[in-house]
């Protein structure tokens, strides 16, 4: 039976069939058919929806992200069939029986997850076996290179090229900001590519979008990278590694981010972008994705073996993750703190400590800097201004203002200051609470919105004194926060009361 | 934000939002939002998608099976905000751990999986996670009593309660037929509710579906169970453990029936429906559900357990399943031989033998018959023609025609003769290529398609006499199931080629 073709403007996959043609192709819904474009030859296995109304007899719906693979123009004629059933569901079973994944096993299904050969359910089966049974190292290395192959690379004519990941969980963690001048101001190259938060307030690619553009392709991270010595831009424009993002979103119903995806994940990216020195910051502490330093060690070992396999040299830095770093949160209020560091601020001493450490072993890896000097390079070339016109060169050939200071950056203008209620030391900081809180405020989508702590941990307070303020671009978001926060009481000061019966709405 | 319903006829989920709408709201595609319609106050958790066009600024586009339960009327004006993430991704990521469910996490699991409050990825996680780590005896009895618990029951005024259930995975397998009415013609109550085929050539509500109507609701089942004894219908119309369907549909991609929850989807559709004695069928063999005795009996003491628990009586025959049950498979054929053996056929052997040994456990389990007697008192029901006077009166309770005969129902009119190669042996019969084959001209959809066995495993045939017929209601899938036949070769003659170099499609 030919069917004629019709664009459906939904963000989905599959197609929609009216249910008498259906019943008569004798397919039902959910069944996977395959759609073939005669005009170009592209086949694609879609999954089958049904309707009386919205395609009439004769026609077929094709959603869009189906449509962009096949690219069919309006009223084409096409004929379908059932769909073989992926070969990557018995290997996915395989693990699921707690079987070893070969190297042509792991690609093939990584292949079909890129292709979107698989529906969100039979990944997610994937993801739990690999979960319940952890992929050992080899299987991590195939699945590193499954993802490396179905995606772009970037080969530059000369090594070393540098790259740094955080793996997150720690709020106003910015020192990309500060990292990435720093190694491309020594003369290294560093193409970094940042994800945008998924569940935090800010991922880097969310911050640097608040000065430059963030979207580019492989090849211009390339060519830009080449040019300035580094780049800030949001990896999944670039089309690198594009199974992660498939994985990463069906992880996140569950809150899981296993072991052997997590590495995968990371060392794809920059294997694909032809990094061989490679710096890893693990944050532990209770509240981060790694709360012993036991389990710090461990993944850490993981990253070296893995990058070893890989041939790159990698280093890890355990950090403190259990506050946030520096003293603000969401994309323009972490941005301005960047900004007034790179522009001769001494404080906060945690966000610039950090990310001084954090550059100085790249350097020292590289032969840059002896063992133990590169954290004082790195100070050098902070204070002596090198990171900051490194730093507005990256964000003028990126599109932006290369000019632009941190006055220029407005936050949110609504805002609110929370006081402390009690006198005495504060006791507690919650960093899911806090990122809760910032993106209840509108972050990282409202760029202005966010939290600025006025004191940290360890800090003596007054009663009254403010504590943090709370920033929203929209009005109805800052009183959403407010109402929020007073539920979920982000930072304890010693002397404060947790709870109190009955229960009064004062924060 | 005020947006107008617009209903979407198409069978999925969830809503759709005008990408500007969704922007303002902040949700992204994925998103799950809780949507109320606020004439009758529900209030259903839905999925986001978005579009630029179908779905116009200002308006939110319902999917059908959302609506179902939603019943917003066109332009409708609802207001949608972010929903609660569901408790229960918390415990579907316990077992992932393999943490021990407790009665309450396994209720509100079920609960959401019928309400439609989790995604098919979800769902898919929870179905993943209880396969890698079995559920244990309790957990099962929690599983059975929730299925139970969130569908519809049955409750008769006097017991026993027959019930019957085969495991599966065996073509032709139409013992209800003769069961059903000779426990009802023995004066035993037996609500049967089977199944349609998933991955058969016909479930038992397919086969009584060529006599009668199948979908009938809870209560009806009761009322002309009271009325006639028994019935055949489908379970899917009555609403009984509706989450049953829901799992099923997920495993289906991976084949895969995990050991606890078929103990618990079949255990609470007989509880359900009232039953206090249930004979369950397992079919062992290499091509079955259950390879190996030693399986097989493991399972059957699941089974009493679980009923043990259920204060019901179990008892399990484990039955030769390695070849088709008579001989036919698919809908019209099956029926017909069925009721050729109501109607006084004393052939084929392996399905009278199959059914009064069945029947006959009921019997001894009701106190009906003494201990060994079971059989040979069906026998005598079945040979005096009472079975077929008990069926006609199901037939017409469920609105067929009561004076239905074998030779009313024809099979498909297109027909092709397979004849057996060489002289031989029937050595090899592969259930799952039969039941492929009989599927691919048309079972159990075209209920006139299937396949007619001439000979059975260890009957001596001659070079070119009938060894199977192929029966099909449309000419090309006639053809496709004639291709296919020849490559699949579902039975096996001593002395026949399996292969030949270079390939001849001669079958």
């Amino acid at each position: 039976m030919k069917l004629s073709a019709k664009n459906l403007d939904i963000a989905s996959r599959g197609v929609l069939l009216n249910r008498a043609d259906a019943r008569s192709i004798g397919v039902l819904d959910g069944d996977r058919v395959q759609v073939i474009n005669p005009k170009n030859g592209v086949s694609v296995a879609a999954f089958v929806e049904t309707t009386s109304t919205i395609a009439q007899q004769g026609t077929i719906g094709v959603y869009r992200f189906t449509n962009e693979r096949l690219h069919l123009d309006e009223g084409t004629e096409i004929e379908i069939r059932e769909a073989a059933r992926p070969v990557s569901l018995d290997f996915i079973k395989k693990k699921m029986d707690n079987g070893r994944l070969t190297k042509e096993e792991m690609l093939t299904i990584i292949k079909d997850v890129v292709s979107d050969d698989l529906s969100s359910a039979e990944l997610t089966a994937f993801i739990i076996a690999s979960y319940i049974n952890p992929l050992d190292m080899d299987e991590v290395e195939h699945l590193t290179r499954a993802m490396v192959e179905t995606g772009e690379h970037i080969k530059f004519a000369s090594r070393p090229i540098v790259d740094k990941h955080s793996i997150g969980g720690v709020p106003g963690n910015k020192i990309s900001l500060l990292v990435v001048p720093i190694i491309a101001a020594s003369g290294l190259k560093i193409p970094k590519t940042s994800s945008r938060a998924i569940t935090g307030a800010g991922g880097t690619a969310d911050l640097m979008e608040v000065l430059a553009k963030v979207e580019f392709s492989a090849g211009e991270v390339q060519k830009m990278t080449d040019k300035v010595g580094g780049v800030i831009v949001w990896g999944g424009a670039t089309n690198i590694a594009p199974a992660d993002d498939h994985i990463i979103i069906q992880e996140y119903p569950f809150k899981i981010d296993a072991r052997g995806q997590m590495l995968a994940s990371v060392m794809a990216k920059k294997y694909a972008v032809g990094a061989n020195l490679v710096v890893i910051d693990i944050p532990v502490g209770e509240h981060t994705k790694v709360p012993t330093l036991q389990e710090g060690k461990k993944l850490a070992r993981g990253f070296i073996e893995l990058g070893e396999r890989l041939n790159m040299k990698v280093e890890c830095a355990l950090t403190y993750g259990d506050i946030p770093v520096g003293r603000s949160i969401g994309p323009k209020l972490e941005v301005i703190e960047a900004l007034r560091v790179l522009e001769g601020a001494t404080e906060p001493n945690s966000f610039i400590q950090k990310s001084l450490s954090l550059a100085g072993i790249a350097l020292e890896m590289s032969g840059k800097a002896a063992r133990g000097t590169g954290a004082s390079m790195a100070q050098d070339i902070l204070t002596k201004g090198k990171a900051l016109e490194k730093f507005r060169q990256i964000i003028e050939i990126q599109g932006g203002d290369p000019n632009v200071k941190s006055g220029d950056i407005v936050p949110g203008e609504h805002q609110f200051v929370v006081n402390a209620p009690s006198s005495g030391y504060v006791i507690g900081m919650n960093n899911r609470s806090l990122i809760t809180l910032a993106r209840i405020a509108g972050a990282p989508h409202d760029s202005g919105a966010g939290i600025l702590l006025h004191a940290k941990k360890g800090n003596l307070i007054k009663s009254g004194e403010p504590l943090f303020t709370l920033y929203a671009d929209r009005s109805w978001r800052l009183q959403n926060a407010i109402e929020e926060g007073r539920r979920l009481m982000p930072i304890l000061v010693e002397g404060m009361l947790l709870d109190r019966v009955p229960s009064t709405s004062e924060f």
